[in-house]
């Protein structure tokens, strides 16, 4: 009735696939992000939804790497990366690239993840999100594990994305909050 | 302009409020999960949008345990939990608790993540997703980070829902998968 599929079933690219096709508009920076476990899972959720890039920022630590490995599992070889001495430098070279750039944090005035429409930015002011070539390109900043995006690159973005939040801890888990936004793009951009 | 909250601004819930809060009627079955940063941090993601309860089943490993605190963080200590000999078990026990249970699988007839309305199942057969008492309760299944759910686990559910999926690797991380799905549900659910 509901049999599982064989690998062989998913049709999946090979990584030379990956690299010749369309890309969501879409850059990952990861700000002094600690755990290679965090780095390697960023790497295979941005695999799954045709990420264009990652930005690995000051102490992010950068392929090829054992550790990230174990998470990334193959996925830093498909997904174009390149390391930034800081997240500032980074913001810095995808707003000169055109991109718009949003850090993701608990920020007064932020926007909830739910009500963010990247359509809002195409050319004619219009949600018209299944088209690519009409979206202002997007960057999205996730910080630190404990400290989060550093305030003055937080200044420095174009707006403060938050994922709200209803428990007792603080914050969620770097790759589950990557994950989670990753896949709201996509639900725009891809499906 | 987009000064980051502090800690005591997020007016998050005490352990025992959040016992006493209104959850979301939902349970996340765990099936074999091998890795306690996979458990602990959907843990915390459960924390995050007040999951019911979590079923440990198999060979996952339950609270308290160091490895699972790192991811946790204290989220193993809010969030409910039982464990189960197999999740055979825990499907029979949450069918004999009135839930409709899910495998997170891709499988044959599945259906995408994104078309999920939990308000299909309401008791007017509308959706009507702002009204938890309108639900029937939901279990999610996530399986083994190899294996994934068990072929007769997914045959005992009642429907699989998928992530699509559009790079090399064939599969999501665990607790990235629980992020994406949960917060799928909460945003029916909660907000």
């Amino acid at each position: 009735m509901m049999r599982k599929l064989k690998i062989t079933e998913m049709h999946r690219l090979t990584v030379e696939q990956f690299k010749d096709c369309v890309k969501m508009p879409v850059v990952v920076v990861l700000d002094d992000v600690r755990s290679m476990y965090n780095v390697g899972s960023v790497f295979r959720t941005s695999d799954a939804y045709r990420v264009n890039g990652i930005a690995l920022c000051g102490i992010t630590a950068c392929p090829p790497h054992p550790e990230i490995h174990k998470t990334a599992l193959g996925a830093e070889d498909s997904v174009d990366w390149q390391h930034f001495d800081t997240a500032m430098d980074a913001v810095r070279y995808l707003h000169d690239e055109g991109y718009k750039v949003f850090a993701i944090e608990q920020a007064e005035g932020s926007t909830a993840l739910q009500d963010w429409q990247v359509g809002n930015f195409d050319k004619e002011g219009k949600n018209n999100a299944k088209n690519p070539d009409e979206f202002v390109k997007i960057a999205v900043v996730l910080g630190n594990e404990v400290k989060g995006v550093h305030q003055e690159v937080v200044d420095a973005c174009d707006g403060c994305i938050e994922l709200p939040q209803f428990g007792t801890k603080h914050s969620l888990n770097v790759s589950t909050t990557a994950g989670i936004v990753i896949w709201h793009l996509a639900q725009q951009y891809l499906l």
